[in-house]
């Protein structure tokens, strides 16, 4: 394993020499591979989905490729060819007292790992991230995609040419993961992005810098100013589009001076969902729903449950958010100018919403095209990460024999 | 001890809804109070000083807090309330595909633990760049400058009145540092700023990210086409006016083309500091010196003591800086435009110079007012860490009902 990272820090040091119309040509190339094999990557995927046979429908579902979603994924890759390119760019730049010149100037990061379950997409995905940036890439994804994965990488590396070095893929043990997230000297980032044990086991392990994708327990506050059709919409939109990932909802907030009247509302629509709904005392007597604990409100259901909240006041909002949030994607819906400013500025999360579901918290409504995953740490990256968070800066100084 | 966090957490949310005046008055009057007890700190440093008659005499000179030192101080805090406010920056801003209105802001970290050695000055001034960053700070210092830090840390406090709980000063032993870098629900960021040993330790043991101050080894090339005496006074002034810190030069490199002369005009200068040179085998046979071992180039010597190293060309220059140097700050000497943009464009390290002494990796001569110190990591902050720096962001996101 340290040889084939040691030789992946090396070829990616000749991938940053490369100009970005280079490095974009290569990513066309993944595409182009990608395209002129969907044979190949259908009859591996097939030995995976014959494998998943015991798992759910949805997780089988993730795991399929077929013509359509192997194009799909084509073009998603020549979209991220043709993103303005991250690297070398002037964020700061100044004269200094003593006559320097100094420039803050964006670079690659340098290898970064990524492990991660389920869908095969996220292979070929962060490839052409990783390369768009400049950057190498340690890839290790989950047992039940191996084959669609190994099938990926392979014809990515090909594509690659003398780049190939630059893509790693290693089909590795859990015990081996272990040794993986500890080779400080050749990975500069890891990225865990699945469920909360492979996050927690990454964070907990590893000796190299972690960009953590935690869950996300997001609140909708509906104020007692909130347009009413646009509050019900949103909550809906938010628990119920994909309930399965993290930017959805887990708890509406609803002010106390509207609840009688949102409560029922807000229930009919969810019922159509069969939303089993958790909700404070006060919740309980005004519609029908399971009573929430204090526990409750920290849950990340990632299902048809909701917990509900009366509260008496922003500030009462504010407070809960404070407490339960996991600082991910939090909304107000209100008509009211002074509540969606102090919402905005209070509110400590990646993504504060005012009048919008949570759901657009992605990478790609964001306008990155795709996205590594949405960052819940307050370091380096923060919300969905595109080829921008995966840069670290230099300074650059010009000078003209200065000493000090 | 997680009481008084807590606490910390609660005053500094007090703190970060004030606005930037109301933050530089607070840091103004942290200046004043010093000013006014300066009998009071010398008093405290003085039991300090007397516990550290065994220390060396530049140990308690670090030490050592007199009127004129105190005054600068003071000084040194007023240019911190003065700096550009770092809070409610707009990094970025867009309108998205659903007309969603998004904004890249900067927000404080939250909570900042910082575990220095030595100095006493660091406690009043990470106190005013936490004020002035909106966020808490607790600090952390030597026990051999305990006296000094408590005064400190009490005048500051009480000039703070009801924001006072903002700082707090943890006098805990070793086993409860263990504890105190544990934390993760109440501080965000821990910066260890003292000796490896320190940095190890806390690396190694904290579930907070961890800002690195980690050791320079730093280099300077002397290029084929460099300006003698520009060379000459930059290699001496980078190692020798002050060896003892992280931007100090450990390493020359000089252009086997010009060895023969430059070498020995070197060491007639560095002989002026009684410099101890190591040499690689064909500098032995240029100048007199000590012979470098491979392992003697990994080494940060904190002192009058320098490895020298002939190389063939700019590549190999480059390669031996990849493989050697800390990722701190590396200098090329060279009037061949090609060389420096080369140099300033393949060296991977948090400060890059082209003819300058590298001794100007710091927050000072940057323009940062005071440092927290200089980063060799490449997440989050790298190179000088000011107040910019003790930021996150988070995106706000305006809409009128979006749903997904």
């Amino acid at each position: 394993m340290e040889n084939r990272l040691k030789e992946l820090k090396k070829v990616t040091k000749k991938l940053q020499i490369l100009n970005q119309n280079q490095r974009a040509n290569l990513i066309q190339k993944i595409a182009d591979a990608i395209e002129n094999n969907i044979a190949k990557i259908i009859e591996a995927n097939a030995i995976d989905l014959q494998n998943a046979k015991d798992l759910s429908p949805a997780l089988q579902d993730r795991l399929k490729l077929d013509e359509v979603r192997i194009k799909s994924l084509a073009d998603g890759i020549r979209d991220i060819a043709m993103l303005k390119d991250p690297i070398g760019k002037i964020h700061d730049g100044w004269s200094a007292k003593s006559g320097l010149k100094i420039e803050k100037i964006s670079v690659p990061l340098g290898v970064i790992a990524m492990i991660y379950e389920s869908r095969p997409n996220v292979t070929a995905e962060v490839a052409a991230l990783a390369i768009k940036s400049a950057n190498g890439c340690a890839l290790k994804g989950g047992k039940e995609a191996i084959n669609s994965n190994l099938a990926l990488a392979s014809i990515i590396k090909n594509s690659l040419g003398e780049y190939g070095g630059c893509i790693e893929y290693f089909d590795i043990s859990r015990d081996e993961v272990l040794e993986f997230i500890r080779m400080d000297r050749y990975i500069d980032l890891v990225v865990p992005r699945g469920g909360e044990g492979l996050v927690k086991f990454v964070s907990a392990n590893s000796s190299i810098p972690v960009l953590k994708h935690d869950k996300g327990v997001c609140h909708i506050y509906v104020h007692k100013a909130a347009n009413i059709q646009k509050a019900l919409d949103i909550c809906v939109n938010a628990k119920c589009s994909r309930p399965g990932v993290c930017n959805a909802a887990e708890c509406v907030l609803v002010d106390e001076s509207i609840a009688a009247d949102f409560l029922p509302l807000l229930k009919a629509r969810l019922d159509k969902f069969s939303v089993k709904i958790h909700g404070c005392q006060k919740s309980v007597n005004i519609i029908n729903c399971f009573e929430a604990t204090d526990k409750s409100y920290y849950n990340e259901y990632l299902d048809f449950e909701l917990n509900l909240k009366i509260v008496g006041s922003l500030y009462e909002a504010l407070d809960h958010i404070d407490e339960y949030s996991s600082g991910h994607s939090e909304a107000i819906i209100s008509d009211d100018y002074a509540a969606c400013e102090e919402f905005l500025s209070r509110v400590d999360s990646a993504c504060v919403y005012a009048n919008a579901s949570t759901r657009f918290s992605d990478g790609g409504e964001f306008g990155f095209g795709a996205e590594v995953g949405i960052s819940t740490c307050k370091m380096h990256a923060r919300g969905p990460v595109g080829v921008d968070e995966l840069t670290t800066y230099k300074y650059i100084i010009r000078g003209q024999g200065q000493i000090r």
